[in-house]
C-alpha cells in the first residue's frame, strides 16, 4: 500500500489530480478525477477522500494543494496575494478538515489591481519553474482555458495578464455557427498561420474575422481542418495581440501540456520569438513541493 | 377565416413567421414559430404548413420567402447573387413543393468574394427599407446573432461584412467564467459606455479586457449589471472598431428589433455618429412586398 509522507495537490477547473510524496519528494503514486464546481467544503473534501482512499494516510499527512479550492467558492478562502511578490510565500492557509488523517494547507492565489487580475494554481507552477531556474528573468506563459502571461524578474511575479483564449475557443466551437464548420479534430498548419498573422496584422478586424471563416466555408469550400486551425490562430493571435508587451524582445518560457503549449510555440515562433516549452506537471509538482519545504522549515 | 391573397414569409434562425397579405399589401393575419434546423425539404413544408394551417389557402396562392429555407441545407437553395447588386432581383427561386394550395418563390441572399461574406434574409430587410427611403446613401446596420453592415449607394449594396457579435454575447455569458458575473437581466448603461470606449480605444487588447470583467468581480465587487453591460460594450466596441471604415463619417441607419437596435445606437452615438433606428419588421414585408411586385409584374 502507498504510504505518503505527504500529499501534493493541485485542484484545477478541469481536473483535480493528486500525487504521493515520499521524503524526498519522489513520486509514489499518483490519482486523477474530472473537476466540477462544488457547493461546500464538505464535498471538496469527499471528493479529495475519494480520490486517494487506496493510500494509508495520517495521522495529520500534510497536504499541500493550490488551485480552485482556496477559492471564495471552494474548500476555504485562501486570499489573494498582490504582485509584485514572490510565487509562493512561507504563510499557507492552513485549512478545516473533518477527517483526522490529513492536515490540509493551500497555496494563495495572486492577484494585480491595477488592471485588475487574478490568478489560482499558476503562481504553484511559476514557483516549481523557478526553483529549478532561478536566475530566470523574462515572462511565462501558461496556456489553458485561461492562458496567463506573468513577467519575472528577480524571482517575483511583477505584472500579469490573462485571456480566455481556450474558452473562448470552445465556446465558438461548441455554441455558434462556427460549430458546422470548426469541428472535429482535423488540424491545417497553414490555416493556423493564417490566422495569427490575420489577426496580429490587423487585431482590430477580428469581429469580422471570425464570420470570414464561415463565409469560405460557403463559398470557398475551406475544409474543416483549416476552419478549426484558423479559428483558434485567430484566437491566438489576438491573444499575442493584446500580450504583445510581455513577449515582444522577451524570453518567455511556455509552461503546459504540449497540446496546449505546441499552438502558442508556432504562433511566436512565426512572429520570431524563440520560446520554451516547459512540461508543467512536473512544475506543478515542484511548485508544490517548494510550498511543503516552507511549511517543514516553518516546523 | 383569413383568406390571403399572397403570404410572405420571414424564416430566420431564431424565429419562423409568415403574413397573410391582402391584395394591397395589407397584412390580414400574422403566424409566429420557434425557428430549428430541419433536416430535409419535407421538414421545411411541414413546419410551413403547420404555422398557416388557418389560413383558406390555394389553389397555388404564392408564398414570398426570405431567410434560411434557401441555404444549402434548406428547403431549397437559391444561389447567392454576388455584390455589387440591388437588394432583390426580378428572379425569385420558383421552389417544389408538395401541396399544391402554395407557390413557392424564395428570394435569393447575397455573397461577397473578397473579403468572403453571406448574407440571408438581411438583403430583404435592406430592399424593403429602400423600398421606403429609396434615395438612402450610406450603411445600413442590421443587430442580431449575426450583425451584418451594408454600404448602400445609388439603391445597391456595394460590400457588405458580418460580426457574429450577439452569438458571441450569448457563448460568453453562458459557457465560460462570465457566466458567473455577466448573467441575469441587469443593466449598467456606464458600463456599457465604459465597455465600449475601452474597445475602440484599444481593440488589440480586446482578449485580456474579457477576463477583467471576472476579476473586477473578484477584487472590486463589480455588479452583476455593470459586468454584463460591460460584456457587451466590450463586444460591440470590438465590432465598431472592425466595421469603423462602415460608420465613420457616414450616414447610418440601424435596422432591427429596439432591443438589438438600442445598443447599437448607444454605442454610435458615444462615437459622435448619429443612427436612424428603423423598425425591421416593417421593413421585411416591405422587402417582400417588393419581391412579389416583382414576380406579379414578370406575369
Amino acid at each position: 500500500m502507498i504510504d505518503p509522507t505527504w500529499i501534493a495537490v493541485d485542484w484545477g477547473t478541469t481536473n483535480l489530480r493528486a500525487w504521493a510524496m515520499g521524503a524526498d519528494d519522489t513520486v509514489l503514486g499518483e490519482a486523477v478525477a474530472a473537476s466540477a464546481p462544488l457547493a461546500t467544503p464538505d464535498l471538496f473534501e469527499r471528493a479529495l477522500m475519494t480520490l486517494v482512499r487506496d493510500w494509508s494516510l495520517g495521522p495529520a499527512t500534510p497536504v499541500i494543494a493550490c488551485g480552485m479550492l482556496g477559492a471564495r467558492e471552494g474548500w476555504a478562502e485562501a486570499p489573494y496575494r498582490a504582485v509584485p511578490c514572490t510565487p509562493l510565500s512561507d504563510r499557507l492557509l492552513r485549512a478545516p478538515a473533518r477527517d483526522p488523517r490529513i492536515a490540509l494547507h493551500i497555496v494563495p492565489g495572486l492577484k494585480q489591481d491595477r488592471p485588475a487580475d487574478v490568478m489560482r494554481g499558476e503562481e504553484t507552477q511559476i514557483a516549481g519553474f523557478l526553483a529549478t531556474t532561478p536566475d530566470f528573468d523574462g515572462v511565462i506563459a501558461l496556456p489553458g482555458s485561461h492562458t496567463k502571461w506573468a513577467r519575472i524578474s528577480a524571482g517575483e511575479v511583477v505584472s500579469f495578464q490573462t485571456a480566455m483564449t481556450g474558452e473562448l475557443f470552445a465556446a465558438l466551437s461548441e455554441h455558434t455557427v462556427l460549430r458546422h464548420v470548426a469541428g472535429g479534430p482535423d488540424w491545417d498548419e497553414d490555416g493556423f498561420a493564417q490566422g495569427v498573422t490575420e489577426a496580429l496584422s490587423r487585431p482590430e478586424a477580428i469581429a469580422r474575422m471570425l464570420f470570414a471563416i464561415r463565409a469560405e466555408t460557403l463559398l470557398d469550400g475551406l475544409a474543416p481542418g483549416a476552419a478549426r486551425a484558423r479559428l483558434s490562430g485567430l484566437l491566438i493571435g489576438a491573444e499575442l495581440a493584446s500580450a504583445r508587451p510581455y513577449w515582444l524582445g522577451m524570453r518567455v518560457a511556455l509552461l503546459g501540456a504540449g497540446r496546449l503549449t505546441g499552438p502558442y510555440a508556432a504562433a511566436l515562433t512565426l512572429q520570431g520569438a524563440a520560446p520554451l516549452r516547459v512540461n508543467a506537471e512536473a512544475a506543478t509538482r515542484a511548485g508544490l513541493a517548494a510550498a511543503y519545504a516552507t511549511l517543514s522549515a516553518a516546523g
